[in-house]
C-alpha cells in the first residue's frame, strides 16, 4: 500500500540465494523466545511492521528468517537465524550490525555462533601467520609460548628496554607492550618502540634467541595505520591492537593492508559483550571474530585468575582459535590475567601445546631476580 | 628491586598534576566494593603488583586513586576514582581504556559518569553544531523535530528517494537512512545518497521546506572518510554514524577532519553496555560520549517502546545530551524505538522541546497516506 513503485523482480534478482546464519541463546519460556526470534528477523534487517512490508522479496528473503528454534535447558532456546549475505554489503562494519545491531539494545539474547558461509568469508582476511607463522618467527616447535608484558606505565622507554632485554635473556618468547600503552609523555611511542624493538634484537644476537616484540599500535582512528607501519620499520615483530577500542574493522583493514607482521587481539573494552547473559559469546568475540578479522592470536581473559570467565568459556575460545575453518589458519589462543608459575600445568591440562602463555605481573611474583624467573617459567613450558 | 635504572625524577617531572575522574557504581558490600574500587586503580593503569612498583610517582599520581566511596543503597556504592590526565595520553581510544578497558571484562562495575576536567577536553571536538545549528538549517526555532528513516532495506534507491519526497511533503524535518543501509545492491550508497539528497532538494523548493537528507556512513574503517565527503557532494544535510561498530575515534575523526556538517550518532551494536548491570551507564555511553565526540544528534533507544531503557535512563541521556558543560553546545536527544503517534505527548512531558522525534514505522502505522500520517504527526509537536 505504501510502496507502490516497488518493482520485486528488481529486488529478487539482486538476491545470490547465500545466506550466513547465527546461532542466538535466548531467554525465556518457549512462547517468548519464539516471538523474540521473529523480532529479531525483523529487527536486524528491514526494521519495519512486517505487515507493511511489499510482498514478493522483501519478507520471503529480506527479512531474516528462523531455521531453527531447540531448547538447550530450562528458559534457554538456541535459534538459529539466517540472513541473505547481500544485507551484509560486503562489509564487515554491517555484517557485526546485523548480527548484533539493534538487538544489542534487547534483553535475554546472546549471540553464540556465527556460521558465515563462503560468501560472507570473502570479506575476512583471516588470519595470515598463525599458529604455524608465530612459530616460525620464534623459533619454538612445539611447546607453548612464554608471552609477557612491558610495565607498569610511568617507566621510562629505556627502563622498558632494560626490561625487554631480561625478558629475552631469561627465554621470553614473545614481549608486548602493556595494552595500556600508547603514546604516553612517560615512554612515548616512537621511542619505546625503537628502544625495546633494539633491545630485543641485540638481545637476540646475543642469545641466539628469535624473541619478537609487539608494540601497542592501537590508537585514534587517523593514526593507526601510521603506527602500524612505523613499528615495522623499526623492527617490531607483530602489532597489538584492541578491536574494543578500534572497531574491528580497523584490524580487518590493517590486515587486509598487506602489512607483513603478525596481529594480536586484546580483549580491553570488549569484556562487556562476554561477562553478561545478554551479549556476545567468549568464543565469539574474544576466538572467532578475531580470528576472521586477522588477527593470528588472541588474547582473552583465563579462568582462574582475576577475570570472571569460566573453564568452559574460555576451552570455547580456544576452540574458536584453532578448529577448522575453511582455508583459515589456526591462531594461538593466549589466555592471560593473573597467571602465575603455578597456573601453568593446569594451562597445559585446558589448551594442550598450542598456546601462549601471557604472564605479565606473574613473572615478578616468583623471586628477586626476573631473568630467572622466566627461566623458570619457561622450564614449566616443557620443550 | 625490580627497577634500579628507573628515575623517578623523570617520570615525576612529567606529571602535570591535572586528573580526570571517573564514577564507578560497584555492586557488593562495603569491603567488597573498596577492594573492588582499589583493584580498579591498578587494572586501568599500571596493571601490576602495586607491592612491586618501583616507589615515588607511579604508585602516588600514575595509579588510580580513589577520591570517594559512598553508598548509594543497599549493595550498591558510587566509587569516584581519578586517574592522572597523562596516562591518557592525548588520545580518546586511550582514554576509553583508562575509562573502562580491562574492567569491562569485570563484575559488579557500571562506569557512570565522567569528569574529564580541562586537559581531556582538549581531546574532545564536540558537537560543532548542536541543537542551535541543526535548529538553523531546518528553520524550526522552537518544536521537537519531526525525525524519521528510510527503510525497509530491500527497496531500491529510486524507491528511497520516493519514500524521502513524500516525507518532505509531509512536513518531516530530517529525513536518515535506516541504520542497517550502508551500500547493500537493493540501494547502492551512491545511488540512495544522489537520489535522496535530490529528491529532499527539489521537494523542499517545492513546499518551501527546509527538510535535509541524513545519509549512513558507517562504513569499513579505510572507507568512513571517503563516504562521509562524498555524501557532502551530493548533498546530505547531516550524517549517521554508528560508534559501537566504528569505534568512538571514528566520530572523533571525522568531527575533527573539518567537514561541515552535523554527526548523528546511532545506538547499535553498543547496546550490551547500556542495558546490563556491567558495562557503562546510559548517559555515558548514548548521551556524553557521543557529545565529547562530536555528535550533534544522540539517537538513543525510547522508554515504552521495544526497547529495555527505563524513563529514568531515558531522562539521564537527554539530560547528559543538552546539560551546561563546559564550551559545548547542547545536542539533540533522539529518542527512538517504537514510536508512535499517541506516544508524542508523553515525550514532549518528558524531553521539553528541544528533541528530535524519531518515528520510523510509525510513521506506517497510522493511516494509508503516508503524507497526511506525516502531517499527523507534525501537528502532535506544536509550532
Amino acid at each position: 500500500m505504501f510502496f507502490e513503485d516497488y518493482d520485486d523482480k528488481i529486488t529478487r534478482g539482486l538476491l545470490s540465494g547465500n545466506r550466513f546464519s547465527v546461532v542466538y541463546r535466548l531467554y525465556g519460556d518457549e512462547r517468548t523466545v519464539r516471538s523474540r526470534a521473529e523480532d529479531i528477523c525483523a529487527e536486524q534487517t528491514v526494521e519495519f511492521p512486517v505487515r507493511f512490508l511489499p510482498e514478493g522479496a522483501i519478507p520471503d528473503a529480506v527479512l531474516g528468517r528462523i531455521e531453527s528454534l531447540e531448547k538447550e535447558d530450562d528458559g534457554r532456546w538456541l535459534a538459529r537465524i539466517s540472513f541473505a549475505d547481500e544485507i551484509a554489503a560486503g562489509e564487515f562494519t554491517q555484517f557485526l550490525n546485523v548480527v548484533f545491531g539493534n538487538i544489542s539494545i534487547k534483553q535475554g539474547i546472546q549471540a553464540l555462533k556465527i556460521y558465515p558461509g563462503r560468501g560472507i568469508l570473502k570479506l575476512f582476511p583471516g588470519p595470515r601467520f598463525g599458529i604455524p607463522g608465530i612459530r616460525e618467527t620464534v623459533k619454538a616447535e612445539a611447546r607453548p609460548l612464554l608471552f609477557t608484558a612491558l610495565k607498569p606505565m610511568g617507566l621510562s622507554a629505556a627502563n622498558m628496554a632494560v626490561l625487554a632485554s631480561q625478558f629475552v635473556r631469561g627465554g621470553v618468547d614473545i614481549i608486548k607492550d602493556d595494552h595500556g600503552l600508547s603514546d604516553q609523555v612517560f615512554a612515548p611511542f616512537e621511542e619505546r618502540v625503537r628502544r625495546c624493538a633494539d633491545a630485543v634484537r641485540e638481545e637476540n644476537v646475543k642469545s641466539g634467541r628469535s624473541a619478537i616484540y609487539v608494540p601497542n599500535i592501537t590508537a585514534p582512528a587517523d593514526k593507526l595505520a601510521e603506527r602500524a607501519f612505523r613499528a615495522k620499520e623499526l623492527g617490531a615483530g607483530a602489532l597489538l591492537i584492541i578491536p574494543g577500542l578500534t572497531g574491528f574493522d580497523a584490524m580487518r583493514s590493517l590486515a587486509a593492508s598487506g602489512i607483513d607482521l603478525p596481529i594480536f587481539s586484546h580483549p580491553a573494552f570488549a569484556g562487556t559483550y562476554a561477562i553478561n547473559p545478554q551479549g556476545i559469546a567468549p568464543e565469539l568475540i574474544f576466538g572467532l571474530l578475531p580470528r576472521l578479522a586477522g588477527a593470528d592470536a588472541a588474547i582473552f581473559p583465563n579462568y582462574g585468575g582475576r577475570f570472571p570467565l569460566t573453564r568452559d568459556d574460555c576451552l570455547g575460545i580456544a576452540r574458536a582459535c584453532r578448529e577448522d575453518f575453511g582455508a583459515y589458519e589456526p591462531v594461538f589462543p593466549s589466555p592471560a590475567g593473573g597467571m602465575e608459575l603455578g597456573s601453568i600445568g593446569g594451562m597445559i591440562q585446558s589448551y594442550g601445546r598450542d598456546f601462549l602463555a601471557l604472564v605479565g605481573g606473574g613473572l615478578f611474583n616468583s623471586g628477586a631476580d626476573l631473568v630467572d624467573n622466566c627461566r623458570r617459567f619457561l622450564e614449566t613450558l616443557g620443550q
